[in-house]
């Protein structure tokens, strides 16, 4: 036992700090690093510290602005990002000109491809951390499309206390991704289940069911894709532009097979007062979209980060309720848009000032400081599900 | 739309198709594929092809079968590798001398990394497939651990009819990942719900809640290792080799923690000859040591690819019982041990001819070909789940 710990004392002692001049080092391992991983650590002024064992490179860079590493005697690549927006941030290494993953850090689904992504805490925001409050489960779900004659998978969160109250019913919120994102982001990144989690418990929110399913590509018949696209080797937003087909057929899914699936396999209330609908940039304009068409089935509604491409104009959106203040507010009991501060206006703002113009009951948030991220869309999702299932 | 669909084209004939001389290319896309990566593709005779983009690399090596790729004039590299073992493969990329993971493949947590993995089928084997079965839920669940204040994370899958069956109580499994894995492992690598699932459609299996929690390092309070190995680059090895104190924790947190979570939580046969536990790996040899001293709790064990390292001897090990044939039937219901045929004696089978020598009755399966991987570990699954809860 003695012998064993000397060892490995031995074998840390050549591994172990990373000294940035003479600054104290406040730094701790990012929550997102494998687990025993030291690096990547991130500091009280959100700058990202990164240590790579690369010896036998001549560049190594990290995409986080772009932030070029210095090779040390051991091989080792050391360096520090300037100041960083906190919040989750997915980055690659080059290391001679080759992007890779960082071997420290957990990988995500974004942007098309498996990233390393790092979180960033940002000061006095805890809604979305792990806390010892009674917790949901998220459950990873398994059924077959009868429209589809597909299997299809989703994510579906059944809030604190769902197994134990066996006769409670619970409303619906469907969750969707974003572009080149699937059914695992609102809980991977967006940490939906324990901003609801914290929610509920501080009595803020309803206790209701969260379903994240796919409205991607992943979602769309793999072989009618492959036939229309051989090669698969376009990227996501090729394969989206004008592909009406592929864009109808997810709203077809959503309410032939998500649905009643849902309404089948779980306690749901079934009515639409009951049932919500919300998504981020790609999935706010899917938002929009089957909202617009369906709102016998969804009486609130939340659109992040999104333009609303499905729109024939405001005038003749959701069939023309969107210049008429009454007949809409007895039919829409929320409408949240929200967005980045730092995003351009066609992601909510545009909008919002043409609902307010129409005299149009609606709420509108700005998330402070944050761009076209998953920082924007946690905190609209805080702010939109305390809306919801809130009438007796 | 016109527009965009050439340019489409104009893009994907760019990047399309490779070929191997003039043989029929009968290959498909790995299952572990990203959504849409048409490589790696794995072709009848279980040959791993690749095609890596990496224009300014003097050198790309996959490192199954340690296979060299030749570059193009486009830019990529090509290449196959020797016909593989099937089953689940885990796989680097060397460029430059540089390891990384495949961008075209999804990532799983295995040997202490986030890791490329693919799948290669097993022709006439689809016992772990997604098939058009009824599915259980496999739920992502958060808790306090009271006997060490920590927040722990655990994967439970819920049969098929838990929902629906309210007044049904269910046996429990109990099922322990190996070293440098953690609880995913067992539904990402070993599809454990998919063989659960299936085995119950058929009518082969009782219908039984699987516990996937963390034995590994990552289970172990975090801020208690670092305080032992402060700068966290041991691998997990180094760490656990020798630390009585990390090995017997997980004992303890098994006991006072995760099967009361549990048999609170859902709604489980909470006797003994309704409790299982089985591990591969490290999470066998841990078998071995809580089963050993709670057979109050546990008659039925599985045991796949494992030294007994808890062990003080057969002749002393569970309390002499190894030596008794009656006395031992009467207490253990199940004792399965598996190991792969690749793999040495040490992995189950020098186990089975003691207890064969001593007339204790169990079960031993070898699994034809395969080595110390996730192949064998389904397939002791497999034969493991249906001889559980079987006793009227």
């Amino acid at each position: 036992m003695k012998k064993t710990i000397l060892i490995l004392l031995a074998v840390l002692s050549q591994t172990a700090f990373v000294c940035f001049g003479q600054e104290a080092d406040n730094s701790k391992p990012a929550s997102t690093n494998v687990v025993g991983a030291d690096y990547p650590r991130v500091d009280a002024q959100h700058r990202v510290l990164f240590r790579i064992n690369a010896p036998k490179a001549t560049s190594v860079v990290v995409s986080l602005g772009n932030t070029a590493l210095t090779k040390g005697e051991d091989g080792f690549w050391t360096g520090r990002t300037e100041p960083q927006t906190p919040g989750f941030l997915c980055y690659t290494i080059k290391i001679d000109g080759v992007e890779l993953n960082d071997p420290s850090s957990e990988t995500f689904y974004d942007a098309g491809h498996i990233y390393s992504c790092i979180e960033v805490p940002e000061q006095g925001v805890d809604f979305y951390d792990i806390k010892d409050v009674p917790h949901g489960d998220v459950r990873s779900v398994w059924y077959k499309a009868k429209s589809t004659g597909e299997m299809r998978h989703a994510y579906i969160y059944t809030p604190p206390g769902y197994d134990q109250n066996v006769k409670q019913r619970y409303p619906v919120l469907y969750l969707l991704h974003g572009m080149n994102q699937d059914r695992r982001a609102w809980e991977s990144q967006g940490r939906a289940n324990f901003i609801l989690d914290n929610l509920i418990a501080q009595g803020k929110a309803k206790p209701m069911i969260l379903v994240m399913e796919d409205g991607g590509l992943a979602g769309i018949n793999l072989a009618a894709r492959r036939a229309q696209s051989p090669a698969g080797s376009a990227n996501a937003a090729q394969r989206l532009g004008g592909m009406d087909p592929f864009w109808n057929a997810f709203a077809k899914i959503m309410i032939e097979d998500i649905i009643p699936m849902v309404d089948t396999r779980y306690r749901t209330l079934t009515d639409r007062e009951h049932r919500a609908i919300a998504g981020l940039s790609l999935g706010g304009a899917q938002t929009y979209q089957i909202s617009e068409t369906n709102l016998d089935k969804f009486a609130s509604i939340g659109v992040f980060s999104a333009a609303p491409f499905g729109f024939a104009g405001i005038e003749k959106a959701y069939n023309g309720l969107l210049t008429q203040p009454d007949a809409f507010a007895k039919q829409v009991k929320v409408f949240y848009i929200g967005q980045g501060s730092a995003e351009g206006p066609n992601a909510g703002r545009a909008i919002h000032e043409q609902l307010q113009k129409n005299g149009i009951k609606h709420v509108y948030y700005e998330a402070p400081g944050t761009a076209h991220v998953f920082q924007t869309w946690r905190k609209c999702l805080y702010g939109f599900a305390p809306l919801l299932f809130q009438d007796k």
